[in-house]
């Protein structure tokens, strides 16, 4: 399970040198086809490797499943020469998902689509109260993430080409780290693996990423009850006011001793 | 149109100072629905502006659309109250997208989806022979186009957060810049307005991205027309492949006078 790189030849150019040829180690993407009871879902790029927890992380995102026992069995097609097609049985009494993006955003008569109207919408359905998490953070814990991310990633040095998602405690000790060509993959994949183990709500837990926080990250850690969420790059409008909204602590650009807090500053010991 | 950054009060924490609370710069993500006919095709977290060219070029790089006679109008809906639904005529005998994902990864009654059969799928209807393109480029012209990027970038220095997409031609001067919270929106910007100003197929052409160089790219690339890929990360394996198999020039880690070129080296006068 899982090709997480591959080599080829690369022409290398760097100034003042001879152009050489030489392997170079890229990181795999491939389409990950998700079905649900036969039934084609989405498809979506990823770097093969924890396909179960991926398909897991998605659906507890997309308010599909809370639990182990909300998922029956998950399985590779039998008829697909690579593994590249997993289908998901649900557990008796657990409602299939909809079209998706037609529930993420939903469309009224009027046609009012906004960061608004998705944010109520979002509201209503998530199945945690972060706000009640009294979890406290040290600043200084947050400041060994990126480099606790770093150190847990196994590919990127390689290839340049992954991003990391972790999941760590408020002393900072990492629970699980998983990587992908995607950064939405990377979180499913560690959100899943929670998931998996029946470790949801992940209250008093971290959630750290090593791009950018966007609207979706957000609407990721808040449908597995994370309270807390650092980046190591810059958070979107959106991420900030559905952090803001859902009483999550939103930190951006976290390098070194400095960060940005722009949402629930209050866990924060300073 | 479109507000592209917004301002909202951040905790400042950095090294031996004391904490301070004082207005930061987000960029802005607010989601797009895009609609053919009235009927509700796609929704894309975004940043607002530019969104004709942003749904011309998403129509192109799927295959709907290839020059501005295929559009017939473009228009927000009017009952909305933020412009986040955006409704688009088609010319008369273009054909309607079907269900995007079903169409982009073929799914066969023998299940078989795997990166392999998604390029074969993909090269029979891209629109353009790359291969016939007889562009030549220079590597110190390369060298410039993050700086010219970066120095065209609007956005970018206020906030960290929004990835830029460029075409140049072979001599590095820009055509056009876009930004957008999402790496592939930046493109469909920048080709959309290609698109709409009638330039396709954009022969002898560099498409210069911020970030990384993913399938995608690639796809919306070889649906453009474009010869040449030039990134500042890492490209994906699936990127490699089907920029070889287009005929495309696809460069990586472009920093400086440095570079990996990965496929069609024979456009770079070494």
């Amino acid at each position: 399970m899982g090709r997480v790189t591959v080599r080829r030849p690369v022409l290398r150019l760097r100034a003042a040198e001879e152009p050489i040829r030489r392997p170079d180690t890229l990181a795999v993407e491939e389409p990950l086809e998700i079905r649900v009871a036969g039934r084609p879902l989405t498809v979506t790029m990823r770097t093969p490797g924890d396909d179960f927890d991926l398909v897991a992380g998605f659906l507890a995102a997309e308010g599909v499943i809370a639990g182990p026992a909300d998922l029956a069995t998950m399985r590779y097609c039998a008829d697909a020469t690579e593994q590249n097609v997993l289908d998901v049985l649900l557990a008796d009494g657990v409602a299939p998902p909809g079209a998706l993006t037609e529930r993420a955003f939903p469309t009224t008569s009027a046609c009012g689509v906004c960061g608004k109207q998705s944010i109520e919408a979002l509201r209503s359905r998530a199945p945690y109260d972060l706000a009640a998490d009294a979890v406290r953070v040290d600043p200084r814990v947050l400041s060994t993430l990126p480099e606790r991310l770093r150190a847990a990633q196994r590919v990127f040095d390689r290839t340049g080409g992954l991003h990391a998602a972790g999941l760590f405690d408020a002393s900072g000790e990492p629970l699980v780290v998983r990587e992908d060509v995607g950064r939405h993959n990377a979180v499913d994949k560690a959100v899943g693996w929670a998931l998996r183990e029946d470790l949801l709500p992940l209250s008093g837990r971290i959630l750290m990423v090593s791009g950018r926080a966007s609207f979706e990250l957000v609407q990721k850690a808040l449908h597995a009850g994370i309270p807390v969420l650092a980046a190591v790059s810059a958070p979107s409008s959106l991420a900030a006011l559905l952090a803001e909204e859902s009483g999550m602590t939103l930190v951006g650009f976290l390098r070194g001793e400095s960060m940005n807090v722009y949402t629930g500053a209050a866990r924060l010991m300073v």
